[in-house]
């Protein structure tokens, strides 16, 4: 690990206030989506919006939690919610968790590897980054099936 | 600009290469997109695969080109192309420009503010994220055209 005298790309808070900044328009996606279709629209055999919702819930704390506490958990994407409620009050719950998580993070631990969910290798800073990329990724194709079902997204610049 | 003794984030050497893998993926999309449906295909009345594209190369050199000139652009998103061959091509002249450029970015500039394209205000650092956050956002969207055309979309997290 170096230890060099310079000018941060990005600092810790601005990287995690750029995440909550995507997680508040992802939180935004959900509550346009109409209910019904939250749970059973799809396109080309993709995956309903309340399924794809489940993955970023699944990968968010857990994964953060790994990170904060170098431990080790499973995948677990299956959660029993009937309700976009129910969807939405876990997604505060997280958003909290996740500031709580992230205080435990020291600078000098986002250069160091992991393996997160026990098969996924990179460095700390990349599993943020991919936790990240693979929420705008999602969420992406939920807009799409909100335009196929006549509604208006979220603005995606709106953070 | 504070100048700290810290262990950085992510080091501009990083960055710069999460975001060619990045482009190395929408590159697949673009070659794995067929010929026609490329320039006509659309979901709810969005663009067309093409069409975000060309959004997607109008601001990626442009835009790392007033961050590394400190100069400004107007954003230009019409290109006169006609096949996939064109876009492909363009987009392997604008990697090795966005090399080229990234080179002459000090460290120091990153923490920097700029008003891109005459009106996006934020941070250096912020601006080349929405870049790249933009590219996976609209990549996504014509991940589910792909999928609507029957067609598997390249593996999301291959870089």
């Amino acid at each position: 690990m170096n230890t060099t005298e310079s000018n941060p790309v990005i600092t810790s808070e601005d990287l995690l206030m750029h995440w909550q900044g995507h997680r508040g328009l992802t939180r935004r996606l959900i509550e346009a989506f109409p209910e019904k279709e939250f749970f059973t629209f799809n396109i080309g055999g993709m995956r309903t919006c309340s399924a794809l919702m489940q993955e970023l819930i699944a990968i968010a704390v857990p994964g953060l939690r790994q990170i904060a506490m170098s431990s080790t958990e499973e995948l677990k994407e299956h959660l029993n919610y009937t309700s976009k409620a129910e969807f939405l009050a876990r997604w505060d719950e997280d958003t909290k968790e996740i500031n709580r998580l992230w205080a435990l993070i020291p600078d000098e631990k986002f250069q160091e590897r992991i393996k997160t969910f026990g098969q996924y290798e990179g460095t700390i800073w990349s599993s943020i980054f991919y936790f990240v990329d693979n929420e705008i990724h999602h969420r992406a194709q939920a807009y799409v099936y909100l335009r196929a079902l006549g509604i208006e997204p979220p603005h995606f610049w709106e953070r």
